[in-house]
């Protein structure tokens, strides 16, 4: 049985395997329109300023700023009306002094205008003829050239993730094609004398695989490529086989154990076996999820220690170990330059909450609305059970300092969704 | 022009736009791996408990519990073993009193056992004999038959949303396919005769149509399914025909209005033309997004009022009512029981925001690490911009009861990603 003495908290352990993994990225291009969950793989620059001319903000009257120094309710200026500006095309005229052109929003300022005077600021004195009620300064309700992004400005950074912003300011910048990193391939090993598969009936002392599908799950939700390397029983050689020729095809590996501490141990002996430098953390300070193995593996042939990522057997706890670690290196696999922010919302513990000190809990809970925010109810259930997490919205968390919350404290809650 | 008086902050204006839809949920059968993201259709009840054994839930020794009744270090109690369980199989061997088995975690328990001595409170006296060195109660270390769930329980009730979880309890009773709602299709137009498509050539007072992808991307993030009927001239013949055609032929229609006051007021009559009853609200009190327009139609020939919604033309308002009004009644057409709960999470403003009394402000904003949590960096632009957006990890939200917020305030922050 392995040793859980002087055991990291997760942030630490995963810090330090991180460290030990080398990637190299690869690009492909694809389309914009299709980006999204995708990492730039280079810096974008801005091919033309946006706007490429000056657009106005409002309806009103495109003017020479200067014209409208002074003007108020009771001492209007007055313009002479020279056009409309249509929307989609430049002004078919230019402003001199004293003149002005009707204007709406998102439109071409025409030459020689400088600013706009909205609609409500306005009246038509005579046909062809405005009143101006308030003056405006240069530039007022104008947005100017390159005032979004200038003109070869870094626009996106390489690292950055896709989402419907960068879509949208990549296309409106005319880039309809981009170079992104390739999605990671993450190979699924399940291993366990008692797991069938999912179809299969069930016999005494047997269950059904579930982590390789909560798995892929979890690794689709970051955008990379689960591949599944079936069912393989608790015995060395096939172990080592399936493994070896996952960790050559894939970018990372994941293996779920079986529920037994010798399927466990088999397991760390396996990686261990595959490449430097092997086993990294064998059991990190969480609860669940304790018996967690951490491992890079440099096969014969590569230029690269892959990460190879022990989950525990149990469900519950795989699950856990798979959002708190498996999620985060496939997003550093992928490239992305900054950590994904984690949806951590607040919310009011219902009942006591023990914990050890050093040790960090994630506890399943239901949160329920009440006022402005929610309290966190947790699910009890030995960790085994798959449905405490189909009865929860989210993980409570305890950081390792705390040794356990009241009722009413207020706790962090990562959302399962 | 429309008045924007008595305005409806969007939680109310969406609660009573929810209330004028109709829906018809129709099922279909999918793999329950490849159902991330889909509602279940019906309620699902177990096929049989779970587990389905009783099982142990450490190392150990599977004993009948009235047998180590006193033991301790110093008084220990002796056990013949006389077996050991193999994970995946039921024990070949029963217990009689006095008798142990060596058990794995996971294990199936042997008949006559109703407790597990950990293997940390024993030790070997002699080959065949186990010193029991703490009691055990009736049940101790072993999760009973139906603990997780009982034969028939509803262990998925319809209107659920499919995540990890939900998957692996699924396939954990051997369910592999099931019945989930149909994925809304969304109708996607885009109007305005500035507006052309990113990968044409740009001319002077023309602009490239960024809102159909951005939307596209976030109908996507939610599970359902964009339909794009292309760039619409702001005529009222072309507007006509091709939102009825979108209506016949989709579950929602969204049109995102060029910037221009009339092109959105045609966008509104066009709209209150095509069905019973029409625009319920034009205008919500939220910046960026205010002149957004919320409409049901029935159309000729249909049972049902479906939602209709009209973007506001400029990038950043269109995006933030997308996931405002849009997302949210997706997943009402989805069949989703309960709201998606939102990520916010709590970040400290970093300078004084104004608001006004009544209206709701999303301010897009950076988040910096300090400390144990976020502080919030607005990112200042015209709402036009929609590089503002890709700077931004979220939205900082203003309530409308809320005249402003003071630097170093906790405000709430909803993550973009």
């Amino acid at each position: 049985m392995p040793e859980f003495l002087d055991l990291l908290p997760p942030n630490i352990a995963l810090d330090r395997f991180l460290e030990r993994i080398q990637i190299q990225l690869k690009p492909e291009q694809i389309e914009v329109r299709s980006a999204q969950g995708r990492v730039a793989y280079e810096d974008i620059q801005a091919p033309h300023a946006l706007p490429s001319f000056p657009r106005s903000t409002v309806d009103g009257y495109a003017v020479i700023a200067g014209d409208t120094h002074g003007a108020s309710d009771s001492l209007p200026i007055y313009l002479n009306l020279i056009g409309e500006v249509r929307m989609g095309s430049s002004a078919d005229f230019s402003l001199s002094p004293s003149q002005c052109g009707l204007i709406h929003t998102g439109g071409m300022l025409p030459q020689g205008a400088d600013a706009v005077v909205m609609l409500e600021n306005t009246q038509v004195a005579h046909p062809g003829e405005i009143e101006i009620l308030r003056a405006v300064a240069v530039g007022e309700n104008v947005i100017k050239v390159g005032e979004d992004v200038h003109e070869g400005e870094v626009v996106l950074p390489g690292g950055s993730l896709l989402r419907a912003p960068e879509i949208g300011g990549l296309l409106a910048l005319g880039i309809t094609h981009l170079q992104v990193t390739k999605q990671p391939k993450i190979a699924i090993i399940s291993s366990g004398d008692e797991v069938i598969p999912p179809a299969a009936d069930i016999e005494p002392g047997q269950v059904r695989d579930i982590n390789s599908y909560t798995l892929s799950a979890l690794v689709e939700r970051v955008g990379a490529i689960p591949v599944s390397y079936g069912i393989i029983p608790d015995d060395e050689d096939s172990l080592r086989e399936a493994t070896s020729r996952a960790l050559d095809e894939c970018d990372m590996v994941v293996i779920t154990a079986g529920s037994s501490a010798s399927s466990r141990d088999l397991t760390a002996q396996v990686i261990d076996s595959l490449g430097e430098p092997g086993v990294i953390s064998h059991g990190v300070n969480v609860r669940p999820g304790k018996p967690t193995i951490l491992a890079a593996c440099m096969t014969k042939g590569s230029m690269f220690a892959k990460p190879v990522i022990g989950l525990p057997g149990n469900p519950v706890s795989a699950l856990v170990i798979a959002i708190l670690f498996v999620e985060p290196v496939i997003d550093f696999l992928h490239g992305l330059r900054t950590p994904r922010i984690r949806s951590l919302i607040k919310a009011k513990t219902t009942i006591n909450l023990a914990s050890r000190a050093g040790r960090e809990d994630w506890v399943p809970v239901k949160l329920i609305p009440e006022g402005d925010g929610y309290s966190a109810d947790p699910i009890f259930g030995k960790s085994n059970l798959i449905f405490t997490l189909t009865r929860a919205d989210g993980l409570l968390h305890i950081p390792p300092q705390v040794t356990g919350l009241n009722a009413g404290e207020m706790a962090e809650v990562m959302l399962l969704n």
